[in-house]
């Protein structure tokens, strides 16, 4: 059997919008300029940072399920109907709660001194005092025997690289996800780890954390750069011993909402372009570049597209998307639900990864689509945003229903700098350039614009695939 | 009568080094080509550095009075001795007690969120709510009438503006020194501050206040940039009421110590050259630029000195202040304990501005002795080091004696990163660069050993002055 790609193969055997597989996707000429005219508006526009400025103020930090993320909800609500959306509703997501109350660690001893760290999300509360064992990695870790660690703490002190496209986060975030457990087997009594993060201040990077189910969870922390390397210093000198004292944990599961907003297309508004960011966010900072940016600009991106005068063919659905921190509980959700209506989403792109400039455009859609991709990117050019076919992948929430066949783009933003202030106090409204996120608006509503306004489609249908990672 | 500079007519009426004010003092050119060669080997050296580590890591934080204070006390007069200083002693230091436990602050009611902030040095702990009302400078808040703040929170959103000579901190500090007094004064029940610091971190600056003695202390602490920046725009939005929770206050009076080492003299070495640092810090980091810089600095110079195979003619003593973060305390009683023996004091410099590279050089000593100034400026030029005759005073610990008559030098740092992490958690090691700290020991070594081999003296006699503010 000869093998054929699995987007050829599978649109010979369904019917409806991949029919038009075997046609080419193309945008027409009016919508080019359309959306050349929108990225110029966009572009001089400061509605996605003045968005950003009132949820980062109104309501501050947002951990899901907190008191905080319900007012995060009402505000989202109110904000697309402010922005003059049609059509604005919730949609249920559910998830176990998880609280911080407090967290202090200190060396103990002839060194004494506080420590300045957070506790990992999801870890549980404890009080704990051990020696502190270190490991440069978390193969070092994971490499030691069972029971090894008896009564100890231990300590990966991994340093993360900076990269424009945040690939050091790939093991910054094992570490993070990984670390609590091989502690846990080795006989550890609690975990402790440099944040991942690239920056050297003072304010630590929580995160969230899973525990394997064959070990007991022990309280987990990211102490801030100095401190690991104060840490470090010290074990050189002797016996290092830490006291750990977190007040956090589960409280049962709660109710949040993915909260989504529509401008209704001109002629096919049942076909949805969706764009989106998450509305929840971690508790020590406001939760400006993660991911009040996301959110902020791709609101504001349908909005401008509402106010052209004359709609694309389809709707643009943003979607502020429940709790991703603690395990993507609102993209999940949001495929769930969606599923049946896949073929429904013309293409969809999240925004999540800071406010850094847009660098970088590419789909993950069919050969047949790909001549409009590129109609797109001519578009997006302008801005300083190359069409990188090789670089992205869907958004983390885009992410559970691009694996089930959704077609996706992805807009590579600029991350040197967002693990400097991800996840910690620091990630707060100053940090975003006001018009970095104009020049981010611009590139959502030129893709969103485009992608509506295309005859054909990108792609999408009820398929298992493995969407590269972003 | 003529008038006559007050060096030439005290000169007249004493006895003893200030003979020699009727003569040049000048350097002999053996001494120069030392310390010329002292410099390189300084320059190539890592002690200053290596004292710095020792001093953070091994006490850390080291608040006056507190258990690690003493600690430090412990610590300098071991490392003085390692580094075979000849002579080790302290001299008492009394002063009362401030004790900081924990400290919170929120928003209440519809924006609910935290606040990231930190009690001033000295103020009383307490509970207390209130809406607040925002202030763009100290004059402004001074200005409303008494009781016109009854049960409100003042706000000074003053910023400090940055400069290579941190005389934006003149301004800044006066906000932290004057503005609760002035709030109390309004009837305020508390009071918050834009930290006097010149980062956009979520770590809030600390530093002493002092309440007039017409007024009832009230709460007091200083907000992080992005947190005075959140309230302001909240306030944009109308009334604000703030919760502020501080439990610190002071406890009782207190012993600590000036740390004293010294390098003994080869033929005069009763009389001293006086360099040093202060050994406390403000309790959030480690006190590394603020002043575990100046306190290694001078140690390492002076252990430089000590390790030449002939001794400068005079002793180089070198101290480590007691409290100077909370009144200069330190200072004040050396120049208590040795204003007898001012005239044996050749001259003093003390580093207190944190690790940047010295950029300028000058001392306030009496014409006779400035032949000999400019020729430690000729030694110190290729470090980069302007004689600049215009700039600069006495360090904070220095200033004391120096207002009564002690002669002095200063060496001034680029201090335009200072206040980005002065009194904050953020002052910790990695703010240290070890190229810029051993620039300065070479400077500090050239000074100490040049001044120790002068022929003549810089005019220090018991007299009323004003010295220049550093």
């Amino acid at each position: 059997m000869r093998v054929v790609p699995w987007f050829l193969a599978t649109s010979l055997l369904v019917a409806g919008p991949s029919l038009a597989a075997q046609h080419t996707t193309t945008i027409p000429a009016k919508a080019i300029a359309t959306a050349t005219q929108l990225r110029e508006t966009a572009l001089a526009s400061h509605l996605g940072y003045d968005i950003a400025e009132s949820l980062t103020t109104e309501v501050g930090p947002r951990l899901a399920g907190s008191e905080a993320d319900a007012r995060a909800v009402e505000w989202a609500q109110a904000k697309f109907k402010a922005l003059g959306y049609d059509k604005v509703w919730l949609e249920e997501v559910r998830f176990p709660k998880w609280e911080r109350r407090s967290e202090h660690g200190a060396v103990v001893g002839a060194h004494a001194q506080p420590l300045s760290l957070i506790a990992l999300g999801g870890s549980p509360g404890g009080r704990v005092e051990g020696d502190v064992v270190r490991f440069a990695d978390l193969a070092s870790l994971e490499a030691v025997p069972a029971g090894s660690l008896a009564g100890k703490i231990a300590f990966i002190d991994f340093h993360m690289e900076r990269a424009r496209d945040g690939s050091g986060y790939g093991m910054g975030s094992k570490v993070r996800g990984s670390g609590p457990s091989a502690a846990a087997r080795a006989g550890a009594v609690g975990y402790l780890m440099r944040s991942a993060g690239t920056d050297s201040h003072r304010n630590p990077h929580t995160g969230i954390t899973h525990y394997a189910d064959d070990i007991t969870p022990i309280p987990s922390a990211a102490l801030g750069a100095p401190d690991a390397d104060q840490l470090t210093r010290l074990l050189a000198r002797g016996p290092v011993r830490v006291h750990l004292a977190l007040d956090c944990g589960w409280d049962g599961e709660t109710v949040s909402h993915n909260v989504i907003g529509e401008i209704r297309g001109r002629s096919k508004p049942d076909e949805v372009v969706l764009i989106g960011g998450h509305l929840d966010s971690w508790d020590p900072g406001t939760g400006a570049i993660d991911d009040a940016a996301g959110v902020s600009l791709t609101m504001a991106a349908g909005a401008l597209i509402g106010e052209l005068k004359q709609r694309p063919a389809r709707t643009i659905r943003v979607v502020a998307f429940a709790n991703e921190e603690q395990g993507l509980y609102g993209g999940k959700a949001y495929a769930a639900a969606h599923l049946g209506d896949i073929r429904k989403h013309q293409i969809a792109a999240e925004s999540d990864f800071g406010a850094g400039r847009i660098y970088g455009f590419r789909s993950g859609a069919p050969d047949y689509a790909q001549g409009a991709v590129k109609q797109i990117a001519d578009v997006l050019a302008p801005l300083g945003i190359a069409h990188s076919p090789q670089e992205g992948g869907p958004g983390p929430d885009i992410g559970p229903f691009a694996a089930k066949g959704l077609a996706w783009a992805s807009l590579r933003q600029d991350g040197t700098d967002y693990f400097d202030y991800h996840h910690t106090p620091d990630d707060t409204l100053d940090k975003i350039d006001p018009e970095a996120l104009a020049q981010n608006v611009a590139a959502y509503a030129v893709f969103a614009y485009l992608a509506a306004s295309a005859d054909g489609d990108f792609g999408s249908e009820a398929k298992t695939v493995t969407p590269p990672s972003e």
